[in-house]
């Protein structure tokens, strides 16, 4: 089983997320937090059974989130295209935390995820760049929205892929 | 320089993508065919200078294309998400084609570009799921649109990493 955690500061629609790819539909009203979900084989993308699990600040200790990191096989770090400040967070709270709790040379992938991009015209990607530029561990981003639905699929395709086809390390 | 070339059916925007790249807005009167265009590394995700070869069937022999593909570094084979045939076109001739002129076994990726996903709400995942499982040199997908320019940017950074983060070969 591959395990996806998302992370991500509150609000940047991680449950959101999770709900519109089981149910191919976006609700407006949805908990703080969902339980992990598991997808089973035959309707993933790369044959292989994937659970996704959700984090919420408000409902878990800093000790489950911890937990929960050393579980993942990759780690999708969400923020919102329209709130400048989610992406900072990656950089400045999310990427060190995941240092930290795995060390700084781990190989648990990361992939960046800007949600809300049914918001906003134009695309972070400048910012994601030089992000990914700086830190390795960040296999690829990925813009969606879970109210269109828009990458939605890709999203969860580009994440089981960082672990079943990771990039080669490069030694230029 | 890495090359990227664009191939794909007549009609699916392929010369739309790279003006729209170049010049951050859409026209909907483009010639049939673009000049190769070298974009300087500073401003390319990677920094590598990176050149856009444009593919024209009305402009162009099947020769000058068979050079193309020699030349090319990473290969986009461009669809309309609105137009099922054109996505048929990739596993009925041109990933064949790549076959014949670069051989079963050839290592250049290829990336699936769904283009014109402003005219469509589905998304065309399921299908292009089948075709990468089918043919493992499909590095990865994308849908974007050279009219609103949705995953512009992502998809020519897709293309860079196809080149420079290869996927390891997976023997599982
Ligand atoms: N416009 C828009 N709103 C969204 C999208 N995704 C989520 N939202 C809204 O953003 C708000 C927060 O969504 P949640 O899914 O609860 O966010 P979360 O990341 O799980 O937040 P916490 O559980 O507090 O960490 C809700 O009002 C959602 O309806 C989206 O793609 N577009
Ligand atoms: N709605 C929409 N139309 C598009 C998009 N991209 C291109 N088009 C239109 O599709 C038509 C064909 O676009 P081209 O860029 O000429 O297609 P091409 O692949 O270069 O075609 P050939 O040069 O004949 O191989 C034009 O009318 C474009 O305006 C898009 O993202 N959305
Ligand atoms: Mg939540
Ligand atoms: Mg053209």
């Amino acid at each position: 089983t591959i395990n996806i955690l998302l992370v991500g500061d509150s609000g940047v629609g991680k449950t959101s997320l999770i709900l519109t790819l089981v149910s191919e539909e976006f609700t407006k009203d949805v908990p703080a937090r969902v339980e992990q979900i598991i997808i089973p084989p035959e309707v993933t993308p790369e044959y292989v059974a994937t659970s996704i699990t959700d984090y919420c600040a408000k409902e878990q200790s800093e000790d489950q989130l911890i937990q929960e990191i050393h579980r993942a096989d990759v780690i999708c770090i969400v923020y919102a295209v329209d709130d400048y400040s989610t992406l900072q967070s990656a950089s400045d709270r999310w990427i060190p935390l995941l240092h930290m709790v795995l060390g700084n040379e781990h190989t648990t992938p990361v992939v960046l995820v800007g949600n809300k991009s049914d918001l906003v015209t134009d695309s972070t990607i400048d910012d994601v760049n030089d992000l990914m530029r700086a830190h390795r561990e960040i296999e690829t981003c990925v813009e969606c929205s879970a109210k269109t639905l828009r990458n939605i699929s890709e999203l969860f395709y580009y994440a089981q892929k960082a672990v079943l086809h990771p990039t080669a390390p490069l030694y230029q």
